[in-house]
């Protein structure tokens, strides 16, 4: 089938796009002797962060190695290490651009608007064409090696173990240097919020690469090749039915064309001064999602002759928007829902506590209807193919979600070094109102990583009970009932620990300022340097290490759960299911709790309700400083353990027999 | 068979000995003319709380009749009403023994803690044994006129609507009234906590008789005759296929033992100066447990031939006992948890609340286990009718456990009366012990109705894949798993109604606070009265009407999935599943929050991190705020809607064919 070939020929493309983009982006002036300084301890931090990491996921990832190598196979292991070496390169490309295109960002925005949204663009774009164009591109040289969907399963959990470490550890970190650089620095020492004397600083600007590039690129990468891979599986068992490669092939053409369309979306990008932000970036995305819906029609009907999985692709294509949209009005100051958030602060710290988890719970209805109107559809549409399929539409476009994900740190983080470099206060109002967009853009994404993270879910499971030859999981039965109970303990266990785990993992750091502070002579005084890649590592390995846990429980008990005889492979269904269920509702709740705090928190300090300050400000950021763990941490840290486990039962599913 | 004579007649043995003690408490001196003028303010309350409950519930029964006599059928209907009625009794006769008693203990503390214990537990017993005495009678009578399990569903109906409102209504009433006396009268007048001048504080007294007397009971009457209700239908099944009656009558024999163990246990709590009050209580649990222990395993072997289900009935039993042993170490300030929940106060709101929220999610997973491998043996034991008898076991001690359990807020508001009738302080200390201990059974006893209604909902899922002849529920299949979503969705979406609810209606009341201080002349200088009574009926009104919106979708959403060609009943069968695993996890979760928080409090206010008044101490009170909605309205309320919606399954059945 010469088409295929597309497949790699697209995943090159957009990575070479992206390599003309980070030309582009590195050829900017990077701005004053000031500005370059602290560019540079950024960079220096985020490395230090990176090489912390893969130091500690290298002894994972051989040990899991031959686990899969003497379990299963030495393909699947390899195709493992693949996985897991191809997603560690993108989220290495992105915190490597994030940290070029920062200080540029800063630069342009002294030029306009326009030359900032430009530099900050691409520096997203070159994350989501290497997460893209990188995932598609491994997952299709393997496919040509080895022929069967079955052994480049372990393509996707080596992006899973990479999500992990970047998505739970990194979330942990990020939250962990965030609280500790804030608390002795603005409290114990008395000296400003993102002060260079300040041993955690660089710690804490680390964490806006680390938790928002790496995180959330590491976790669509991974429900990218998920969906594509669930999707081939299920469609080799209907090849086997009706010789039609059709089947197999699909999800990879869908996914080519979603490259070039997000290439094709990238140049809708454009900003005058007084045209608004977000149209600017909703464009893109409108373009790249409406090429995808008309190739896939003729893809659909040509390979297969049936609209079936076109209808499916649409269903998952739409859910994703609609949920995105759906997260913007539910956390975003612009709507009822903050605004009266907002408004409860007034009656105090209480209300505005229980106001926001009631907001959170209550977000979760919509989004989750929308789920299951797209599940229906593509059920109806083309069976279970149908919602796997569904799934990697709704990705399909993922370089463009991802470009404009990763748009909003670079922003937020050109904002701080112009406040740290004391650039002229308009260059700071153009960087404050890109970061604005991308906050609103940041939940979007938020919102489709649990809508995708859910779909893509599902699609594994449904690949896993075909891998498992299970015909039916039923609730009627006792085991199946408890693998639901279980899915549902290991996600509010594994929530409980993240949130206890980001304050342990601060009070490391705290240690490490504090002792800074006391051992480095004239350091107070701004005479000598803070050691700031010291504070990277040591708040890295603790968040690494509270990584373990949740980590270990996704790994080990779905195993355990299919190998005991009382339980068995249908009882791991039932915790598949539990976990998907129970997952989402969390998921949701929690990014969107955090959100509304973190906006009812700005809508007050725009000046509303007393602003800046006021008793009402103050219950405000105590909102905000729960809603932080929530939306950074626990949240999106359930996003990557509700697809582990998927992949862990699917590719150990021959244990299971 | 003579046997099953038994349950009707050991009803009667319970409703007697009721009244018996009732006799013997209302003998009690009630006091000075002072503490009789507040015990009749209380009294007086309580009743019109009562008045405006039942007559809106009247016109949602005459409602919910003729749906069901036409949908269904007239008998059916019938033992609906029958449900409602005798529920309602008990709860009457709970308030009224409640609202007598309180003021007797306070009374008889003066001669010593062992006759204001003897008062207090009696109180409570006699709501224990109107429970599970008019529970039994009712339905033994009601089974020997129809004789089919699939009629005397509509028992457990009419209780679990008077479970919807006396919970779900009551307990948003509680809450409000709670907090809006607090807020007009200690905020706005500034006048003390619990000063007879605050229109308010009479439904705040009152409010404590409601949650934990009456809604407590009427949990644990839905949760007993459902219980038993299920297993009947279950064993129905069972006798057509080998004529053995003894499946029918079992849960029956089973549930009539725990009532005379019950009586017996009654007489084993006695308290001299200076032994443990917990142990006197637990002494009593002990007997009456032993006692249904050694009976079952003759009813089981006799009756069956088998010891089976007697296996499944010590497992039942034995969850219980441990979940609420579980509950006690993760809210009592005795053991760890709570005690590091008041150390994370030292650093603040933010740390407070977050840690407070872990420690409950945290707290999930225990408990869960036990249910879960109570689930596994009863099931090894004895099929799906395990696990249905084992939800009768635990509950079938339900007298002795309601008494412990009402006994709390008698001697709380003993306390209360003792505070604002100024006795001497060795009064108060007594009843302050009291109050201490009692809340330590409020927490097992809220632990003991999820456990129970967890159980219970499993057993009612059960029989109604029995009723509505489903062979098997396939998750693998869409519209199962859109099931479960949405039965995720519906406990979230409750719960976050019912949080909202709790401020809402403390605004009302709040403002009929302020009107009264307005409008009554020389109300503040202590020369008038106020209205009690309207403030009462005011929140109770609106705390009625925030229920309707819970208890129709509970009522509604599972009829329309079950109706409609897409979803069906299998993915009603989901629907169940999803709100148990969903709804166990929130609960569990939500009661435990709230009692750490609540303790953690009183931990730092017995003089540890700064005592009361300290920085620390304001953080746990926001935390205890936080929690009061949590524990007392939106936990329990999931617990009704769990049951609820699997009894309108199990009822609606025949509707979905």
């Amino acid at each position: 089938m010469d088409l295929f070939f597309l497949a790699p020929l697209s995943g090159a493309i957009g990575i070479l796009f992206g390599f003309f983009l980070w030309f582009r982006v590195s050829k900017v002036n990077p701005g004053n002797k000031r500005m370059r300084e602290i560019a540079a301890a950024i960079h220096e931090g985020a490395m230090a962060f990176l090489n912390r990491e893969y130091r500690t996921l290298a002894v994972f990832a051989v040990v899991l190695f031959f686990v899969l190598g003497f379990l299963i196979n030495f393909n699947t292991a390899l195709c493992f290490l693949a996985g897991a070496i191809f997603s560690g390169a993108a989220g290495y490309a992105g915190i490597k651009i994030a940290t070029i295109a920062n200080v540029r960002t800063a630069s342009s925005a002294r030029k306009g608007i326009g030359e900032a949204l430009h530099i900050a663009f691409s520096s997203g774009s070159v994350m989501g064409m290497m997460v893209a164009g990188i995932g598609l591109l491994g997952l299709s040289i393997l496919y040509l090696i080895f022929r069967d969907p079955a052994i480049i399963n372990g393509y996707a959990l080596g992006a899973s173990s990479i999500a992990l470490f970047a998505r739970v550890g990194g979330g942990i970190y990020t939250k962990a240097a965030d609280v500790g650089a804030d608390l002795v620095g603005k409290v114990e020492a008395g000296i400003p919020e993102d002060d260079p004397r300040n041993a955690g600083v660089i710690a804490d600007n680390v964490g806006d690469n680390v938790g928002d590039v790496a995180g959330m690129g590491a976790d669509l990468f991974e429900s990218y090749v998920s969906s594509i891979i669930a999707t081939m599986t299920v469609g080799y068992l209907l090849f086997q039915a009706d010789r039609n490669i059709g089947w197999v092939v699909l999800p990879l053409l869908v996914s080519s064309v979603g490259i070039i369309a997000s290439i094709i979306g990238f140049f809708f990008v454009r900003s005058k001064e007084g045209v608004r932000l977000g149209a600017a970036l909703e464009r893109s995305t409108l373009v790249s999602a409406t090429i995808v819906i008309i190739a896939s029609y003729f893809l659909s009907t040509a390979l297969l002759g049936q609209i079936g999985p076109f209808l499916a692709i649409i269903a998952g294509l739409l859910a994703g928007v609609i949920i995105g949209k759906l997260t913007d009005y539910y956390t975003s100051y612009h709507f009822k829902p903050v605004q009266e958030l907002a408004r409860s602060s007034q009656t105090g710290y209480a209300t505005t506590i229980i106001n926001g988890i009631a907001l959170g719970m209550g977000s979760t209805t919509l989004p989750i209807i929308t789920i299951v109107v797209a599940i229906i559809i593509a059920y109806l549409a083309s069976d279970i193919y149908g919602i796997a399929i569904a799934a990697v539409g709704m990705l399909s476009t993922v370089a463009n979600t991802v470009s404009v994900d990763a748009y909003g740190p670079v922003a937020d983080n050109a904002g701080g070094i112009a406040e740290m470099a004391k650039l002229e206060p308009h260059v700071r109002e153009i960087t404050d109102e890109l970061d604005a967009v991308g906050n609103t853009t940041a939940a979007i994404g938020k919102g489709f990583a649990i809508g995708s993270a859910a779909l893509t879910a599902l699609a594994l499971f449904t690949a896993y009970t075909q891998a498992a030859q299970i015909d039916v999981i039923d609730i009627t039965q006792a085991n199946v009932i408890v693998g639901i109970f279980i899915g549902g303990i290991i996600i509010f266990f594994t929530t409980s620990h993240t949130l206890n785990a980001v304050g342990r993992a601060a009070f490391d750091l705290i240690e490490e300022i504090r002792r800074q502070f006391h051992e480095i002579p004239g350091l107070l005084e701004g005479k000598a340097k803070p050691e700031y890649t010291r504070c990277v590592d040591i708040s890295t390995s603790t968040a690494l290490k509270e990584m373990i846990v949740p980590g270990l429980v996704a790994i080990i008990v779905p195993i355990i759960v299919g190998m005991i005889p009382l339980l068995g492979k249908e009882a791991l269904g039932g915790l598949l299911a539990g976990a998907l269920v129970t997952g989402v509702l969390m998921a949701i709740f929690m990014a969107n709790s955090g959100g509304a705090w973190d906006n009812a928190k700005k809508w007050i300090e725009t000046g509303h309700f007393g602003g800046k300050g006021s008793d009402t400000h103050k219950a405000a950021v105590v909102g905000d400083t729960v809603g932080d763990p929530f939306k950074d941490a626990a949240g999106p840290a359930i996003n990557i353990l509700i697809k582990l486990m998927s992949i862990v039962a699917l590719i150990f599913a021959p244990l299971f027999f």
